[in-house]
Protein backbone atom coordinates (compact mmCIF):
# COMPACT_ATOMS: atom_id res chain seq x y z
CA UNK A 1 0.00 0.00 0.00
CA UNK A 2 1.58 3.03 -1.22
CA UNK A 3 1.88 5.81 1.31
CA UNK A 4 0.10 9.13 1.45
CA UNK A 5 2.44 11.89 0.26
CA UNK A 6 3.00 15.05 2.37
CA UNK A 7 2.82 17.98 -0.12
CA UNK A 8 3.84 20.77 2.35
CA UNK A 9 4.10 21.52 5.92
CA UNK A 10 3.25 24.52 7.61
CA UNK A 11 3.50 26.24 11.64
CA UNK A 12 0.20 26.78 12.71
CA UNK A 13 1.39 27.91 16.47
CA UNK A 14 4.45 27.67 18.82
CA UNK A 15 4.53 27.84 22.10
CA UNK A 16 7.70 27.11 24.75
CA UNK A 17 7.09 23.32 24.98
CA UNK A 18 4.75 22.84 21.40
CA UNK A 19 4.42 23.15 18.18
CA UNK A 20 1.77 22.51 16.31
CA UNK A 21 2.48 21.81 12.38
CA UNK A 22 -0.78 21.71 9.67
CA UNK A 23 0.39 18.85 6.88
CA UNK A 24 -1.31 19.25 3.60
CA UNK A 25 -1.46 15.41 2.40
CA UNK A 26 -2.25 13.99 -1.19
CA UNK A 27 -3.52 10.18 -0.38
CA UNK A 28 -3.54 7.62 -3.41
CA UNK A 29 -6.41 8.04 -4.99
CA UNK A 30 -5.36 11.78 -5.32
CA UNK A 31 -8.24 12.97 -2.27
CA UNK A 32 -6.04 15.84 -0.80
CA UNK A 33 -6.77 16.77 3.15
CA UNK A 34 -5.21 18.37 6.05
CA UNK A 35 -3.84 17.37 9.18
CA UNK A 36 -2.36 18.96 12.04
CA UNK A 37 0.76 17.61 13.94
CA UNK A 38 2.17 17.94 17.45
CA UNK A 39 5.92 18.56 17.25
CA UNK A 40 7.26 17.91 20.97
CA UNK A 41 10.78 19.96 20.78
CA UNK A 42 13.64 17.87 21.33
CA UNK A 43 14.37 14.00 20.61
CA UNK A 44 11.78 12.56 23.47
CA UNK A 45 12.37 11.44 26.74
CA UNK A 46 13.47 8.38 28.83
CA UNK A 47 11.42 6.29 31.14
CA UNK A 48 13.40 4.16 33.72
CA UNK A 49 12.49 1.18 36.03
CA UNK A 50 14.76 1.32 39.00
CA UNK A 51 15.04 -1.88 40.54
CA UNK A 52 17.30 -1.64 43.76
CA UNK A 53 17.52 -5.30 45.36
CA UNK A 54 14.16 -6.36 45.53
CA UNK A 55 12.59 -3.13 45.41
CA UNK A 56 11.29 -0.51 42.42
CA UNK A 57 12.35 3.07 43.32
CA UNK A 58 9.33 5.22 41.90
CA UNK A 59 8.65 8.66 42.02
CA UNK A 60 5.44 10.38 42.82
CA UNK A 61 5.17 13.68 40.75
CA UNK A 62 2.53 16.60 40.33
CA UNK A 63 0.97 16.09 36.99
CA UNK A 64 -0.36 19.33 35.87
CA UNK A 65 -2.71 17.73 33.27
CA UNK A 66 -5.07 16.41 35.55
CA UNK A 67 -4.10 18.56 38.70
CA UNK A 68 -3.28 15.20 40.74
CA UNK A 69 -0.08 12.89 42.01
CA UNK A 70 1.01 10.65 39.13
CA UNK A 71 2.90 7.73 40.57
CA UNK A 72 5.40 6.13 38.10
CA UNK A 73 8.78 5.47 37.34
CA UNK A 74 11.90 8.12 36.53
CA UNK A 75 12.02 10.07 33.81
CA UNK A 76 12.96 13.29 31.77
CA UNK A 77 13.55 14.80 28.43
CA UNK A 78 16.86 14.13 26.32
CA UNK A 79 18.40 17.55 26.48
CA UNK A 80 20.38 18.56 23.13
CA UNK A 81 23.14 16.63 22.54
CA UNK A 82 22.21 13.72 24.89
CA UNK A 83 21.86 9.83 23.90
CA UNK A 84 19.01 8.69 25.16
CA UNK A 85 21.01 5.85 27.91
CA UNK A 86 23.32 9.86 29.17
CA UNK A 87 19.50 10.87 29.86
CA UNK A 88 18.72 7.85 31.48
CA UNK A 89 21.66 8.07 33.98
CA UNK A 90 21.24 11.75 34.57
CA UNK A 91 17.81 11.60 35.35
CA UNK A 92 18.33 8.23 37.83
CA UNK A 93 20.88 11.17 39.61
CA UNK A 94 18.78 13.99 39.38
CA UNK A 95 15.39 12.34 40.64
CA UNK A 96 16.42 9.65 43.72
CA UNK A 97 20.11 10.09 43.68
CA UNK A 98 21.65 7.23 42.61
CA UNK A 99 23.66 5.86 39.40
CA UNK A 100 23.09 2.51 37.73
CA UNK A 101 25.72 -0.37 37.50
CA UNK A 102 23.84 -1.75 34.42
CA UNK A 103 21.10 0.53 32.10
CA UNK A 104 19.36 -1.58 29.43
CA UNK A 105 17.19 0.27 26.71
CA UNK A 106 13.74 -2.45 25.84
CA UNK A 107 12.53 -0.74 23.33
CA UNK A 108 10.74 3.24 22.35
CA UNK A 109 7.03 3.65 22.51
CA UNK A 110 4.95 5.91 20.95
CA UNK A 111 1.93 7.58 22.27
CA UNK A 112 -0.07 9.23 19.55
CA UNK A 113 1.40 8.55 16.48
CA UNK A 114 -1.32 9.45 14.69
CA UNK A 115 -0.74 13.32 14.89
CA UNK A 116 2.39 13.42 17.48
CA UNK A 117 6.28 12.47 16.39
CA UNK A 118 6.92 11.97 20.34
CA UNK A 119 8.95 8.42 21.63
CA UNK A 120 9.83 7.48 24.93
CA UNK A 121 12.55 5.51 25.58
CA UNK A 122 12.05 2.46 27.96
CA UNK A 123 14.51 1.04 30.32
CA UNK A 124 15.29 -1.21 33.32
CA UNK A 125 18.38 0.05 35.51
CA UNK A 126 19.47 -2.18 38.23
CA UNK A 127 23.67 -2.29 39.97
CA UNK A 128 22.42 1.06 41.96
CA UNK A 129 24.73 2.51 43.62
CA UNK A 130 24.05 5.87 45.84
CA UNK A 131 25.09 9.00 44.46
CA UNK A 132 24.98 13.22 44.99
CA UNK A 133 21.46 14.22 44.41
CA UNK A 134 21.83 17.14 42.26
CA UNK A 135 18.66 18.88 41.82
CA UNK A 136 17.63 19.13 38.06
CA UNK A 137 14.77 20.81 36.47
CA UNK A 138 12.21 19.80 39.81
CA UNK A 139 10.83 22.54 41.17
CA UNK A 140 9.58 20.78 44.42
CA UNK A 141 11.91 17.76 45.61
CA UNK A 142 10.53 14.49 44.06
CA UNK A 143 8.49 11.92 46.58
CA UNK A 144 10.45 8.60 46.47
CA UNK A 145 8.52 5.37 46.82
CA UNK A 146 9.61 2.03 47.74
CA UNK A 147 7.55 -0.50 46.10
CA UNK A 148 8.76 -4.62 46.41
CA UNK A 149 9.07 -6.27 43.44
CA UNK A 150 6.78 -9.12 45.13
CA UNK A 151 3.79 -6.56 44.52
CA UNK A 152 4.44 -5.08 41.01
CA UNK A 153 0.97 -6.85 39.85
CA UNK A 154 -0.62 -4.24 42.21
CA UNK A 155 0.68 -1.34 40.64
CA UNK A 156 -1.54 -2.00 37.67
CA UNK A 157 -4.74 -1.21 39.70
CA UNK A 158 -3.20 2.10 41.71
CA UNK A 159 -5.36 4.77 41.57
CA UNK A 160 -2.34 7.07 41.20
CA UNK A 161 -1.12 5.00 38.44
CA UNK A 162 -2.21 5.97 34.66
CA UNK A 163 0.06 6.41 32.39
CA UNK A 164 0.09 4.19 29.89
CA UNK A 165 4.03 4.01 29.08
CA UNK A 166 4.37 3.35 33.06
CA UNK A 167 2.01 0.59 32.49
CA UNK A 168 3.52 -0.89 29.61
CA UNK A 169 6.75 -0.92 31.34
CA UNK A 170 5.54 -3.03 34.09
CA UNK A 171 4.63 -5.78 31.89
CA UNK A 172 8.20 -5.18 30.43
CA UNK A 173 9.98 -5.83 33.57
CA UNK A 174 7.18 -8.29 34.77
CA UNK A 175 8.09 -10.16 32.23
CA UNK A 176 11.63 -9.79 32.32
CA UNK A 177 11.53 -10.74 36.19
CA UNK A 178 9.66 -13.99 35.16
CA UNK A 179 12.43 -14.99 32.38
CA UNK A 180 15.11 -14.60 35.58
CA UNK B 1 1.38 16.06 50.71
CA UNK B 2 -0.73 19.44 49.90
CA UNK B 3 -0.93 19.78 46.32
CA UNK B 4 0.14 23.04 44.11
CA UNK B 5 -2.11 25.27 43.72
CA UNK B 6 -3.09 26.80 40.12
CA UNK B 7 -3.13 30.39 40.56
CA UNK B 8 -4.30 31.35 37.09
CA UNK B 9 -5.01 29.69 33.79
CA UNK B 10 -4.53 31.68 30.38
CA UNK B 11 -4.23 30.70 26.78
CA UNK B 12 -1.00 30.46 25.20
CA UNK B 13 -2.34 28.87 21.54
CA UNK B 14 -5.53 27.06 20.12
CA UNK B 15 -5.61 25.33 16.57
CA UNK B 16 -7.79 22.76 15.09
CA UNK B 17 -7.19 20.32 17.51
CA UNK B 18 -5.33 21.34 20.02
CA UNK B 19 -5.18 23.97 22.61
CA UNK B 20 -2.34 24.96 24.31
CA UNK B 21 -2.80 26.66 28.10
CA UNK B 22 -0.25 28.11 30.54
CA UNK B 23 -1.10 27.56 34.50
CA UNK B 24 0.64 29.76 37.27
CA UNK B 25 1.06 27.46 39.81
CA UNK B 26 2.25 28.13 43.58
CA UNK B 27 3.96 25.38 45.46
CA UNK B 28 3.78 24.33 49.19
CA UNK B 29 7.32 26.42 49.58
CA UNK B 30 5.57 29.56 47.93
CA UNK B 31 7.95 29.30 44.75
CA UNK B 32 6.03 29.99 41.81
CA UNK B 33 6.54 28.27 38.48
CA UNK B 34 5.01 28.24 34.93
CA UNK B 35 3.23 25.24 32.87
CA UNK B 36 2.29 24.42 30.01
CA UNK B 37 -0.69 22.06 29.36
CA UNK B 38 -2.21 20.87 26.36
CA UNK B 39 -5.95 20.42 26.12
CA UNK B 40 -7.12 18.02 23.76
CA UNK B 41 -10.32 19.11 22.38
CA UNK B 42 -13.56 17.36 23.28
CA UNK B 43 -14.11 14.08 26.12
CA UNK B 44 -10.73 11.52 25.03
CA UNK B 45 -10.69 8.77 22.79
CA UNK B 46 -11.69 5.21 22.80
CA UNK B 47 -9.35 1.92 21.81
CA UNK B 48 -11.53 -0.81 21.55
CA UNK B 49 -10.33 -4.81 20.83
CA UNK B 50 -12.45 -6.66 18.40
CA UNK B 51 -12.36 -9.99 19.06
CA UNK B 52 -13.82 -11.86 16.86
CA UNK B 53 -13.73 -15.74 17.56
CA UNK B 54 -9.98 -17.26 17.39
CA UNK B 55 -9.08 -13.55 15.79
CA UNK B 56 -8.14 -10.02 16.64
CA UNK B 57 -9.71 -7.75 14.58
CA UNK B 58 -6.91 -4.76 13.71
CA UNK B 59 -6.41 -1.72 11.64
CA UNK B 60 -3.52 -0.74 9.72
CA UNK B 61 -3.84 3.35 9.70
CA UNK B 62 -1.81 6.18 8.48
CA UNK B 63 -0.01 7.71 11.27
CA UNK B 64 0.96 11.13 10.07
CA UNK B 65 3.10 12.15 13.63
CA UNK B 66 6.01 9.04 12.19
CA UNK B 67 4.70 9.26 8.51
CA UNK B 68 4.29 5.89 8.47
CA UNK B 69 1.49 3.06 8.73
CA UNK B 70 0.61 1.81 12.74
CA UNK B 71 -1.11 -1.25 13.31
CA UNK B 72 -3.50 -1.27 16.28
CA UNK B 73 -7.07 -1.67 17.73
CA UNK B 74 -10.14 0.68 15.82
CA UNK B 75 -10.10 3.65 17.63
CA UNK B 76 -11.59 7.34 17.45
CA UNK B 77 -12.82 10.34 19.46
CA UNK B 78 -15.37 10.52 21.57
CA UNK B 79 -18.14 12.91 19.67
CA UNK B 80 -19.95 15.91 22.11
CA UNK B 81 -22.80 14.36 23.94
CA UNK B 82 -21.69 10.45 22.92
CA UNK B 83 -20.92 8.38 26.26
CA UNK B 84 -17.35 6.22 25.75
CA UNK B 85 -19.42 3.01 25.12
CA UNK B 86 -21.52 4.90 22.22
CA UNK B 87 -18.28 5.65 20.52
CA UNK B 88 -16.62 2.20 20.51
CA UNK B 89 -19.83 0.65 18.98
CA UNK B 90 -19.64 3.48 16.81
CA UNK B 91 -16.25 3.11 15.42
CA UNK B 92 -16.28 -0.76 15.69
CA UNK B 93 -18.93 -0.16 12.84
CA UNK B 94 -17.72 3.06 11.05
CA UNK B 95 -13.76 1.24 10.84
CA UNK B 96 -14.18 -2.78 10.15
CA UNK B 97 -18.24 -2.94 9.74
CA UNK B 98 -18.98 -5.36 12.87
CA UNK B 99 -21.39 -4.64 15.65
CA UNK B 100 -20.58 -5.85 19.06
CA UNK B 101 -22.75 -8.08 20.95
CA UNK B 102 -20.92 -7.45 24.13
CA UNK B 103 -18.79 -4.60 25.10
CA UNK B 104 -16.75 -4.34 28.26
CA UNK B 105 -14.86 -0.67 29.60
CA UNK B 106 -11.37 -2.10 31.15
CA UNK B 107 -10.34 1.07 32.38
CA UNK B 108 -8.55 4.52 31.40
CA UNK B 109 -5.27 5.81 30.49
CA UNK B 110 -3.67 8.72 29.91
CA UNK B 111 -0.79 9.35 28.01
CA UNK B 112 1.67 12.23 28.91
CA UNK B 113 0.01 13.18 32.31
CA UNK B 114 2.46 15.39 33.41
CA UNK B 115 1.38 18.25 30.63
CA UNK B 116 -2.10 17.05 29.01
CA UNK B 117 -5.50 16.08 29.85
CA UNK B 118 -5.94 13.08 27.29
CA UNK B 119 -7.38 10.31 28.53
CA UNK B 120 -8.17 7.09 26.23
CA UNK B 121 -10.84 4.28 27.35
CA UNK B 122 -9.42 0.92 26.70
CA UNK B 123 -12.91 -1.64 25.64
CA UNK B 124 -12.89 -5.23 24.63
CA UNK B 125 -15.80 -6.11 22.28
CA UNK B 126 -16.63 -9.40 21.43
CA UNK B 127 -19.75 -11.40 20.06
CA UNK B 128 -19.26 -9.40 16.54
CA UNK B 129 -21.95 -9.00 14.19
CA UNK B 130 -21.58 -7.52 10.44
CA UNK B 131 -22.93 -4.70 9.93
CA UNK B 132 -22.76 -2.13 7.18
CA UNK B 133 -19.50 -0.10 7.40
CA UNK B 134 -20.85 3.46 7.15
CA UNK B 135 -18.22 5.78 6.56
CA UNK B 136 -16.77 7.86 9.34
CA UNK B 137 -13.87 10.19 8.68
CA UNK B 138 -10.97 8.26 7.82
CA UNK B 139 -10.01 9.62 4.25
CA UNK B 140 -8.83 6.44 3.13
CA UNK B 141 -10.67 3.07 3.84
CA UNK B 142 -9.12 1.40 6.88
CA UNK B 143 -7.11 -2.03 5.94
CA UNK B 144 -8.30 -4.71 7.67
CA UNK B 145 -6.07 -7.39 9.85
CA UNK B 146 -7.11 -10.27 11.23
CA UNK B 147 -4.48 -11.36 13.91
CA UNK B 148 -4.67 -15.29 15.61
CA UNK B 149 -5.54 -15.18 19.09
CA UNK B 150 -2.84 -17.83 19.10
CA UNK B 151 -0.58 -15.24 18.60
CA UNK B 152 -0.93 -12.46 20.28
CA UNK B 153 2.51 -12.34 21.78
CA UNK B 154 3.92 -11.81 18.61
CA UNK B 155 2.34 -7.98 18.46
CA UNK B 156 4.36 -7.33 21.17
CA UNK B 157 6.93 -7.12 18.95
CA UNK B 158 5.71 -6.10 15.27
CA UNK B 159 7.62 -3.58 13.87
CA UNK B 160 4.33 -1.51 13.03
CA UNK B 161 3.01 -1.76 16.99
CA UNK B 162 4.20 1.18 18.89
CA UNK B 163 1.60 2.88 21.10
CA UNK B 164 1.84 2.14 24.26
CA UNK B 165 -2.20 2.09 24.48
CA UNK B 166 -2.21 -0.76 22.38
CA UNK B 167 0.83 -2.25 23.87
CA UNK B 168 -0.80 -2.26 26.97
CA UNK B 169 -4.22 -3.31 25.86
CA UNK B 170 -2.45 -6.25 24.31
CA UNK B 171 -1.43 -7.06 28.37
CA UNK B 172 -5.20 -6.46 29.47
CA UNK B 173 -6.23 -9.04 26.56
CA UNK B 174 -3.99 -11.52 27.25
CA UNK B 175 -4.61 -11.61 30.77
CA UNK B 176 -8.18 -12.06 30.22
CA UNK B 177 -7.59 -14.73 27.84
CA UNK B 178 -5.31 -16.39 30.14
CA UNK B 179 -7.97 -16.49 32.85
CA UNK B 180 -10.93 -17.88 30.87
Amino acid sequence: MSKPQILSTSLVAQSRLFRIEALEMEFRDGQRATFECLRNQGDGVVMVAAVDDDALILVREYAAGFDRYELGFVKGRIDPGEMAPQTAARELGEEIGFEPGSLELLRGVTTSPGYSDFTTYLFIASGLRPCPQEGGDEIEPLEQVRWPLGRIGALYDHPEVSDARTLFLLHLLERRLAAE
